[in-house]
């Protein structure tokens, strides 16, 4: 294949030019330019690298509506979700390049050296970060902007030095060129090598895996299905050279609703549940999968008013047919499943289209099952009613790793969840009260990460500053003459406002 | 075998009492042990866990003569050096119990609500570093207390908050044994569960296999072999929760000998070289294993200071007969390697002893032959002469990873060392000037570390305070009441002098 065309998600038809497919013969000499960009781009003062990360947000307002066209087009994700994307794409550059500026991210470290120590005189030992090399990001297709072409990983692989070579995803081909051309555009205004940046695209896993493959990539940004992150996993693994594969796969969300709180406002609470279920046709890594409670009063209120907003909740396009059809079956198999119950199935619409389902089941049968912690990407799912707090605990215990979990509490409620949080998070990298876990906040304290199989790597985040974290690793300058000292570790530069422990101590 | 004993290093004979020998059932007892502590562990405050951390300093200590004995007679390293190493030991220990109470590990991070924002309202967040969970410690056999049963990882692993369960090396029984003592005494002087800390023994790699198979193990560290350390990260791989070994393996630590340098002090630097070789019989992971110059003046008389001095060198018990096989092994392969010439060879001793050897080759032989990177663990060292400035460069590109490089240099050499740095910075983990890789400083500026295979995890350091990191998890808290935050992230705690970063600015 040498082309292939965009679906419209809505209709499924074909529409738009051909896009020329790359191959893999293409991944080497991309690969090779982003190589030869690194040592330049690495370079970088921290404020032009700042003023790259913002030109590049110009850029992608700068393509205007036709970018909102293409990516409703392409995902049938409606106007304002998409505006709003666009605009959390473009904030998050705009505060990596914030980060960049305070400098933090370097991490630099001075052990200034004594001479007269004994036995032994200490040297002088600098520290600071430096970028891995560069990045191979893999967009999803759930956020055709914000986790795509310029999303977290590609800003903060730039944000920490590192070019990026992104293979767009094929469901949304258009949205991705046009940002990928801003973001070349705004790689050209910056004088950079084009190596900086580049976006391969195609349909064929092929492509994906020659890139992780190659040789001169460091590290692999990925979000998407359980079973892509894994492959991609393993190819890294199995290189001469293994590399980090930051994978962002699957969670099902457990949300606990406490006795009082499900007590006072249970039937607020179902037709709020179903509102987060279904936003976006619960195409989200944090949708609301699971529901944990026990039995009691509330519990009803809540099932019935959730059984009548799936009643009530249309039919959505849903991103591509292999989407929809992995969901179609999914809710098929859980719906077979012995010991567990349909509450609501909503209106399925056409084969573009997927319907809100809710099921549940009892807490001794969830623990003897581990499928039904199966992720079903989409809007639905499972309420386990549990017999006491001991068996919720068990149940908490018994999760694989999720990106958040959700305590739904009154004031009465402080002490179950006060057991709860430990248990908590031991699993999973967000905990949040009286919320939804839909709609991840872009700031610094966020963490969207989670212990394994929700991410192949807990111990990072792919939302939020601190993400830069992970395309760096620590270099240690010892006895080095200060002009030959990266300019940000010379003492000369002290009082540049950037961060640096002293002996372990802020400076 | 139910028990075995101790090895003289220097005589190859058994002494001491029997020691009992874990096997694999004792380790799934340990790891429900480790996990049973976990919470009780990681919910102390930092002063109490820094006051366990002193008092494990204080015990070690405490045992006094004993340990340096048996430390010595295990390993056959000299009482100066054990002593040294005993000292690092606990200097380590009381390091990170400074880092535990200023707390910037926890990285605590605070978004505060925005509850106008528009269009949608802000939540509160807030950020901390949690430990992973249980640890599970492999002991190097060359650093019998520094880098085993109380080394580093222990140390940080510890400071992290997480239980350990060490795998004490078979080669230092006794040593272990006496610590692993010491460290339980801590424990309970502090009233913690005995799960805090556990030590398992035994020669068989069953025992070991089984501790990172273990599903309550959550991180491995580990110091040796580079097989060793691959081999734990297969298993560790293939769990069902794969989970991070940091496996510091192997390294030949290049020394660049820059020409001006070489030609003012060739002579001294041969014989200050062989001084570096030869220390503790080459058993470092940083022993300087590999000397890059350009041909020139000066290199024939770095030659000729380092074979004589290699000629005078005595030879030197090496820590077990394994080490010293696999050494007169990869000397002998070396010798008969064509277009490598023997420079010279010590006296080799008796079986229990190693000689020190010095080879050298041509930068064209060095480059098409992968083999000559192998480390020789042990007192050899491989001189390769460049035709010019340029194949050092493509040397130093072709280098596995390291986890040092060292520069030799004059003021007139600034411009080539310049240069060579940003190749070397891809290479390293430290590099440093006019100096010996030996000798790896405690501190907080300190990488030991580096791109793989000299280690698994280039993004962290297994010597210095950044170590703890290798350790923790970020966890996010959303819209959390106060009473249920943890106490470090609470509003009231504000004061209490641990660095915050609000809004992802120090505050």
């Amino acid at each position: 294949m040498t082309q292939f065309q965009s679906v419209k998600a809505e209709t499924g038809e074909t529409f738009g030019d051909p896009i020329a497919v790359n191959d893999v013969s293409d991944v080497a000499v991309a690969c090779q330019k982003a190589q030869d960009a690194f040592d330049v781009y690495r370079a970088t003062t921290r404020e032009d690298r700042a003023a790259f990360l913002e030109d590049i947000a110009d850029q992608i307002m700068a393509i205007g509506d036709a970018l909102v066209d293409a990516a409703t087009s392409e995902s049938g994700l409606p106007t304002a979700r998409i505006e709003g994307e666009r605009g959390r794409t473009c904030g998050q550059l705009r505060m990596f390049a914030g980060v960049v500026r305070r400098g933090g991210w370097q991490q630099l470290r001075i052990d200034p050296a004594m001479p007269d120590r004994s036995p032994l005189p200490r040297p002088d030992l600098r520290l600071r970060m430096v970028p891995l090399g560069p990045v191979a990001v893999f967009g999803a297709s759930n956020f055709p902007i914000a986790f795509s072409t310029a999303g977290g990983d590609t800003a903060s692989a730039l944000a920490a030095g590192c070019p990026v070579v992104v293979k767009g995803h094929p469901a949304h081909p258009q949205t991705g060129a046009l940002v990928a051309d801003a973001i070349a555009k705004a790689v050209r205004n910056a004088g950079l090598p084009e190596g900086v940046f580049q976006h391969l695209v195609g349909p064929s896993n092929e492509l994906g895996a020659a890139l992780v493959q190659d040789p001169r990539i460091a590290a692999v940004g990925f979000t998407g299905s359980r079973a892509g992150g894994l492959a991609l996993q393993s190819l890294a693994q199995k290189r001469e050279v293994p590399i980090p594969v930051y994978a962002e796969m699957s969670s099902i969300n457990p949300v606990l609703l406490l006795p009082h709180a499900l007590k006072d406002k249970g039937a607020a609470l179902g037709t709020a549940f179903v509102g987060s279920l279904t936003m976006g046709a619960g195409q989200f890594c944090t949708n609301p999968g699971l529901v944990l409670a026990i039995e009691g009063e509330g519990l009803d209120a809540f099932i019935d008013a959730a059984q009548t907003a799936v009643k009530d909740a249309a039919p959505q396009t849903m991103l591509t047919p292999n989407i929809r059809d992995a969901y179609g079956k999914a809710v098929d198999t859980l719906s077979q499943c012995d010991g567990v119950e349909e509450i609501a199935k909503g209106d399925e619409g056409d084969k573009t289209h997927g319907g809100a389902a809710v099921f549940q089941t009892a807490g001794d049968k969830f623990l003897s099952d581990k499928s039904l912690q199966a992720e079903m990407f989409g809007s639905a799912s499972l309420i386990v009613r549990c017999k006491d707090e001991d068996e919720l605990v068990r149940i908490i215990d018994s999760l694989e790793g999720q990106l958040t979990a959700t305590l739904h509490m009154d004031d009465a409620d402080a002490a179950i969840a006060g057991r709860m949080i430990p248990h908590l998070e031991r699993r999973v990298g967000r905990i949040l009260a009286n919320g939804w876990p839909t709609g991840v906040e872009v700031g610094h304290a966020m963490v969207h990460g989670g212990p394994y199989p929700s991410t192949t790597d807990a111990r990072m985040t792919s939302v939020g500053s601190l993400a830069i974290d992970r395309y760096l690793r620590p270099v240690s300058y010892q006895n080095i003459p200060q002009d030959l000292l990266p300019p940000e570790l010379r003492d000369a530069n002290a009082g540049d406002g950037v961060p640096r422990l002293v002996d372990g101590e802020p400076a």
